[in-house]
């Protein structure tokens, strides 16, 4: 590999206990500490190279050169590195996504997490992956989780230092997740723009702090007892209490679209039929559906009865960040 | 009329500041004091004959004899006119509901309002209505605010006594209302059971009462200024709230329906082309419309994009309970 080069490859995260509403917007610390499972079946592949030969700093996604806009957060986001290296060389970076268009899923978090991992290689800076996770948080919140696998939470902290990730647990048990892809369509309301929003005008977000930190504290023994039962539907109540503070914004508004409730309603029918299956949401119409992973094709095949198959994915729990030799193209 | 006999009408009404939470089950008194509009358009007429002829209570509802399980509510509230009145004649209630079955609108408001006043005319008891209103409350919380015509503010009180409602303003005004009637099955969840379960399981419940008060107060002024942007927006928020104890209970419910999410978009986008029209929905998955009236017709046009005519009834504001000389069997 030549110098001051790195490709590094990073899965996206589904949080269980929901990051939803900032306490700092410059440094993206959030209101509550949460916790997120990574995804096997969803990652970006993101090579960087710093070089003398470049004046201004590229993106290439999808083997698509992209416009000043959408480079204009990745140079930013360099910059936290080029600080930390001492070096003002400019960069290109290429990323493939790995998502399926379908799945409709944010793919920030494994984007930030994987160039995150890619500079720390290029430019030989030997960060250790708390510390690398606290530099991707500062590209998308959801990203310092990415950095790791299985099981993580994200420390809210008391500042930018110590806001950052940890692995809790490595998810090498029967446990996945099935993504039942509804909308296509941008995202009406941003995530950013929503948790601000739900922020400053429900009454009832003064109670979401304290309310996250207990379903936290509650979650944790049951993740470490594998009792899915217990993980759902803590999950799940803290999942509906985020989108609880969407209703009760003022305007309210909502991320459901018709199909959610279609999901929703089937996923309670799959659990009444005795098959656990627990519903999360984050801020789109998707929904996620938690289960064990050795249930994961039947669910799909009730899921069936109400959505096409190309709309519905299983994934195992993933890995953190690995290291590549070489960046592969998408696959067709 | 025979003596003995009393035959009353009563409308429905729909609360802008919801009734959602007792804090006594027994004397049906609520968490917070709420505020409805009465409909013209949707009433029950009924009959009441006390006599010794009778050897037990009947229900004639809508020219069928009902069974016993729905005679026993009835007789309950009777049981409250005959310990006032001093007597213990059974009663033979005949009542027709005109509440189209498409509207899916709950009848016991306008049931037990109209059962009160033709209880108060049979016994002879010259109860004022604020006093009536007191008695039909008994029988089902709403039915309080169906004494009235217009707006009806029923305030929480102290206890049985003053938990009464109280004309506020008799909306003789350019308002009205649009049910957009979604579903016709019967509802999963009652209001009576839903509204239990938030109340005992949302962390977000216990804001309920205060947040309730402050609305209030807010769109007493709005009402009285005829400020439909101000009252649809105090409505508006106030029903999402409501809904978002559901969605934020342990385990979180919903009583929304694809439909509805449909339906509440087609009305934002029907307020974004410049049309003054706002959400309101009780315990069920209906969406009603709070409008100016003379707009009734053009947004139930916009409204036929999305849903079949016989699925949307407009009405103006209703008045309060009325006498009747004799009772009309329901219209085909």
């Amino acid at each position: 590999m030549a110098p001051l080069q790195g490709i590094c490859r990073a899965h996206t995260n589904i949080a269980l206990i929901k990051y939803w509403g900032k306490r700092d917007q410059d440094l993206i610390l959030p209101m509550n500490s949460n916790l997120s499972l990574t995804l096997d079946r969803f990652y970006t592949d993101t090579e960087v190279h710093f070089s003398s030969d470049f004046t201004s700093d590229r993106l290439i996604l999808n083997d698509t050169l992209q416009e000043e806009a959408e480079t204009q957060r990745i140079s930013q986001f360099l910059d936290h590195f080029r600080a930390y290296a001492g070096t003002s060389l400019k960069a290109q970076v290429t990323s493939y996504n790995h998502v399926p268009t379908a799945a409709g899923l944010a793919s920030s978090a494994s984007a930030f997490a994987a160039l995150a991992g890619a500079c720390n290689q290029a430019l030989a800076l030997g960060l250790d992956l708390t510390t690398l996770s606290r530099f991707a948080r500062l590209g998308s919140g959801s990203a310092t989780r990415s950095i790791f696998g299985g099981f993580v939470e994200w420390q809210k902290g008391t500042g930018d230092k110590d806001s950052i990730a940890l692995p809790f647990d490595d998810a090498q048990w029967d446990i996945g997740m099935i993504i039942i892809a509804l909308n296509k369509k941008q995202k009406v309301i941003s995530s950013r723009e929503g948790m601000a929003h739900a922020m400053a005008t429900s009454p009832f977000y003064s109670l979401w702090p304290a309310l996250s930190k207990e379903k936290l504290a509650a979650i944790k023994p049951a993740i470490k007892a594998h009792d899915l039962q217990k993980i759902g539907e803590i999950a799940e109540h803290h999942a509906m209490m985020m989108h609880a503070t969407t209703l009760s914004a003022n305007p309210p508004f909502s991320y459901f679209e018709p199909e959610t409730l279609v999901a929703i309603q089937a996923v309670h029918q799959i659990r009444q039929s005795g098959i656990p299956a627990y519903v999360t949401m984050d801020a789109g119409p998707n929904v996620k559906v938690l289960c064990h992973y050795s249930d994961a094709d039947r669910i799909m095949a009730k899921l069936q009865d109400h959505f096409p198959s190309d709309q519905l994915i299983a994934s195992k729990p993933g890995q953190g960040i690995q290291l590549l030799d070489h960046l592969e193209a998408l696959h067709a």
